[in-house]
Formats: C-alpha cells, sequence, structure tokens
C-alpha cells in the first residue's frame, strides 16, 4: 500500500550518509513516496542542525500531511528543545493521520506528546538503522549476504501493518531465567510443572521507551503522568547499575508502583567489568521483582535490535502472559 | 588536633586495599583514632556487602560518636537503600557533633540527608582517593617522589580545617572563557576592560555534589527541595551530552532557576567523539548560561580530583563574585 513517508532528523546529525541513502531506496522499493525533509541532513555540532533548524524540521513533518513521520535516526537533541514544540501543531498533524514514528532519542518527543496531548506516536524503527541496515546491496541481495544486510523482516512486516492499519498487536516470548513466575505477584499452583503463570490486563496505557531518556523527562512537566499503565522500557550502552540506578528512580518516584505491569525490552551494548562480579542484567530484574508487587516481564522485542516491533506509545493496551509468551494486543486504534 | 575518626563503606566495593591501607595509615600520622567499620571490607557483587549490610554500616558509623564518619569510597550502592536508612539516627548524630564527609555516591546520602532532616553533611575526599592514593609510602616520601604519590595538600588542608572547626569558606578563581562577563544576569560597564563582574549573594544554602546521583534523584522524595540556594556540580566519566542532558532535566524541572547561582566544579574523563564536532563542555555551559538568568559559575575545585576543597552541603552559606575571583564563605556552622 503505496504510503507518503516524511523523513526528518530531530535529533542528531546524520554521518551514515549511505545508511540514509540505503533507508530511502528501501522505501522507495516497497513502493512509497518519500518525502525528505530540507535539513534532514543538515549537521552543526553533533546536532541535526541547530535546536531552530529542528524545530523547524519537526513542525514541517507535523504539516507535511505524510502518512508517516520518520526520523532518520536518533543520537541526542530532542530533550534540550522540547519547550519549543508547537504540541498543538502536532496534535493536530496525529488528528489527521501521520503517525509519528521513531525511537531512542526520539522517546523525549513521545513522552512530551504523550504528556501534553495525549496522543499516540510510535516507537518502532528509524530510518538509518531500520531500513538503511546494510552494506552494498549488490553484496546484500546475492547469495554471500547476510542476514545482517537487508532490514530485519519482522520489523518491516510490523511497518507494513501499521501503515496498513492492521498493527492490532506484539507477541514473544520471555526468557527462561526471568520467568514471571518468579515474580512476587504471581503463584505457581503447586501442582504445575512450573511452566505456567496466567494473567491479564485490560485496556492499559502502554508507554515507555528509552529508559535512559525517558528517567532524564522526570520531575520535568514531559513526563507522562500515567497511572495503571503497561511501561515498556529498552536501553542501549548503559552498564546494569545504570539501569538499576535508573529504574530506582522511577521506583523512588512512585512511578513503577503505579504502572500494572513494567515490560523490558532489550538492554544491549554495555560492557560487565571485573568489578561487578557477578552483578549483572539479571541481579537488576530480581532485584526489581523484589522491591515491586506489579509484574515485571522480560524479552520484549524493542530496542536497539534490528528484530523489533511497533508499539503504540499512548495507546489502550491489553496484555495476556501465559507462562513464558506474553502478548500486546491494542486491536485497531 | 586529634580526632575519632570512622571509617565504613555504604557504596562500592574496596576492591584497591592497598588504598584502603594507605589512608587509614595517613589518618594516623595525622595523629588521629582511626576506627573501621566491621564491614568496611565486605563484598557482594559490586557492593561492599548486601543492602542491609551497608545500611547497618551506615547505622553504626551514626551511632560511633566520631567526630568524622568518612566513606572509604564511592560507586554505586546508595540510591538503591535510601528508604531503609534511619534519617533520626543519622540526624542525632550530626546533632552530637559528627560530620559526615564523602563524595561521587555520597550525594545519594548527603541529599536524602538534607531532603529529609535539614541537617549539613560535608562534600569532601573518600579514604581511598583522598587520603589513600600513592604508591609505595618510601618512593612517595622519598626525593624521587612525585606530587601524584601523597594526599593533596589543599584537600588535606581544608580536612583540617574542618575537624579543627575552622572551615569557613573556600575560593578560586573561575575559567577565562567562562567569565561571568558572559553570563546574561551580569552586564559588563562599558567602560570596564572586561575583568570585572562583581556581585554577591548572601545566606544561600549550598547544596549539589555529583551530577550523575543528584539527578538520579529527581521526582522522588531524596531531592532536597531548595529554594534561592547555591547549587554545586561534578561529574566524572560523563560525555558533555550527557551532562547537558542532566542538566536540561534540572531546568525544566525548574531546579535551576530556582536557585541564586549554579557552579560548576570539576567534569573529568569524559572522552569526546568525531561525531561531536566541536560539541564540548563549553558549549554546555553556554548554552546552559542562553537558558538562564541565574550566574553559573565555573571551575570550582572539587569532583573527581586530588585538588578539592569541603563543601558543606546544606549551610546558609554566602558568595562573592569579583571577575575570575568567588569565594564561597560559611563561617563557622
Amino acid at each position: 500500500m503505496k504510503k507518503h513517508i516524511y523523513i526528518y532528523s530531530p535529533s542528531g546529525a546524520v554521518r551514515d550518509k549511505a545508511a540514509f541513502r540505503r533507508g530511502v531506496a528501501r522505501l522507495k522499493t516497497l513502493g512509497h513516496d518519500v518525502e525528505i525533509d530540507e535539513a534532514a541532513l543538515a549537521s552543526h555540532l553533533r546536532f541535526a542542525g541547530d535546536d531552530e533548524t529542528r524545530l523547524a524540521a519537526i513542525h514541517r513533518a507535523a504539516a507535511s500531511g505524510a502518512d508517516v513521520a520518520l526520523v532518520s535516526r536518533g543520537g541526542y537533541g530532542l530533550t534540550r528543545i522540547l519547550s519549543g514544540i508547537n504540541y498543538k501543531k502536532v496534535a493536530k498533524a496525529i488528528e489527521k493521520g501521520t503517525l509519528f514514528v521513531g525511537i531512542s532519542d526520539f522517546t523525549a518527543f513521545q513522552s512530551a506528546v504523550l504528556a501534553r496531548t495525549g496522543d499516540v506516536t510510535w516507537a518502532g524503527p528509524a530510518l538509518c538503522e531500520g531500513f538503511g541496515v546494510g552494506g552494498k546491496t549488490n553484496q546484500a541481495d546475492g547469495p554471500a549476504g547476510g542476514k545482517e544486510q537487508v532490514p530485519d523482516d519482522i520489523m518491516e512486516a510490523c511497518f507494513d501493518d501499521l501503515i496498513s492499519g492492521q498493527g492490532e498487536g506484539a507477541g514473544w516470548r520471555q526468557n527462561r531465567e526471568t520467568h514471571p513466575t518468579t515474580t512476587n505477584s504471581i503463584a505457581t499452583p503447586a501442582e504445575d510443572t512450573g511452566a505456567r503463570a496466567e494473567f491479564s490486563i485490560k485496556n492499559s496505557t502502554i508507554w515507555g521507551g528509552n529508559l535512559s531518556v525517558l528517567v532524564s523527562l522526570l520531575g520535568t512537566p514531559y513526563f507522562p503522568m500515567i497511572k495503571g499503565g503497561i511501561l515498556f522500557l529498552e536501553d542501549v550502552g548503559e552498564h546494569p547499575y545504570r539501569i538499576e540506578r535508573m529504574l530506582t528512580q522511577l521506583l523512588h518516584a512512585g512511578v513503577l508502583a503505579r504502572q500494572k505491569a513494567i515490560v523490558l525490552g532489550q538492554f544491549t551494548a554495555f560492557k560487565l567489568v571485573p568489578h561487578d562480579r557477578g552483578f549483572k542484567l539479571q541481579s537488576v530484574v530480581n532485584w526489581l521483582r523484589q522491591q515491586l508487587k506489579v509484574p515485571v516481564l522480560t524479552n520484549l522485542p524493542y530496542g536497539h535490535v534490528a528484530t523489533k516491533v511497533i508499539l503504540p506509545v499512548g495507546a489502550k493496551t491489553d496484555l495476556v502472559v501465559e507462562g513464558r509468551d506474553a502478548l500486546l494486543f491494542w486491536g485497531h486504534l
């Protein structure tokens, strides 16, 4: 289904222009009209243009009338311009049907939009890392091309579902060692073999995204005050102690206990050190579960990884858990 | 002046036992009675013992009746046990005259004590990095010993002033490129050569410490709600974009505008990358000054550096600025 996709850069400067071009080409190959914002490749210090340039790009994306406004990449740059965004313009665009899609630093935009307008945006790929992966096309297409060389099937299928209006849910299997039967809140029946723990949550607001970026909004007017929600989190390049410190902040701020479920996505590209002496990501998950009655799920395929689902930040969602299997379901929005 | 100094470990495990021993020896050489907490060298994962062990250590330090309760080191571990600290016990110890001294992760303790009790603690050295620096003593004492091999003179002089009750203030010279005449709020007289910018602030609460740790308390009951204060900040190993993101959080939370001055200490051990393209710490300082009418001072000798002053977190303090020269003065507490 041919769609109008608007590419813009609200965060870091695009340095990998080849990935940018590959991403645009891929979207065209998929049959879409791709419109590139005039400042999509701008560069000022580490940013995709100065603050005014990036704000103008966001507002052009909102005014574009596109079906999808897709960020070129993440990086850093949104938090410092949140007070300059015209949220009414963004809300109007969403009302008219523009789907705002992005990841990582884009969590700042998504959280601010949710906090200010209550509107839904989409946590999913960025152009470069999602559609622009791979090296030379002839290698990736040839028999020697590895899986890493083309955009991920699942991500693209989710994107197709989204733009065709068929995006209804996302299912996955949790990590074995972080099985929900080990949470405080879910009792395993004595006669059970240990493989089952069933519960469901209805009509809860799903929200979240990148943990570092989300936590960097805590205490500000851009942090969504969601009660009874499903909070999903991912991060990249953050040591487990930092992940724990951020989760502790959300815990002490009362944010976690106010949710109906915490869903941990992919936490990648960190490096343990000898000083850790066994402290690792699982230690953090275990500790978090000791502090909370709310179920903490794991292994959501979302984060700085190729295979990821697309999630409607701010939408009412159901969650069904049966043993290690989990399903988020938001139906037709 | 002989003092009773209690050494304990509320944060990370002590791995460098030689530095620990050197620190204890140094304090003894300075004439003090050094009492070592029974769990000072405990280790559990990356922590100095499990949560209960570290909480017990804090409470033993509070009950010790020591003149000074000095942390062995920073690291990570305090934020996750803040809800378990008996603040009344700590307040009682402070009332009886125990000076709680530490740095880095200890900012969590200091902020929580200030938020919960209003009491004063001291931002200063830790045992290992402050008094335990250096290699073999006979080398450091010999003619071949470098300056790096012995505890810093200024830090030790400040410590001596503190314990002898003579700690009254700290003066320093700001960075040239971050001269306060460049702030929004201070006009440079036209006839001036550019070297002068005078102002003073009276009777303001000084608070702060490690930026990452302080910001990790925002939105929680452990973040001090200080208005009209002097906020000092330092950090280590944080890229300027992260420093900016944290400052932006304080900005958007309204914390910075509520202060009378922001005093930046030493930000060290970060690494710029090619992607920065000129974005650096000074970019952050410049940006911050554009966002704020409050003066932003620089180069306070405090942080993860050898030469540092000792500051009374929570105490009423005066600040006098004349050109690049700045003076914090708190008199006898």
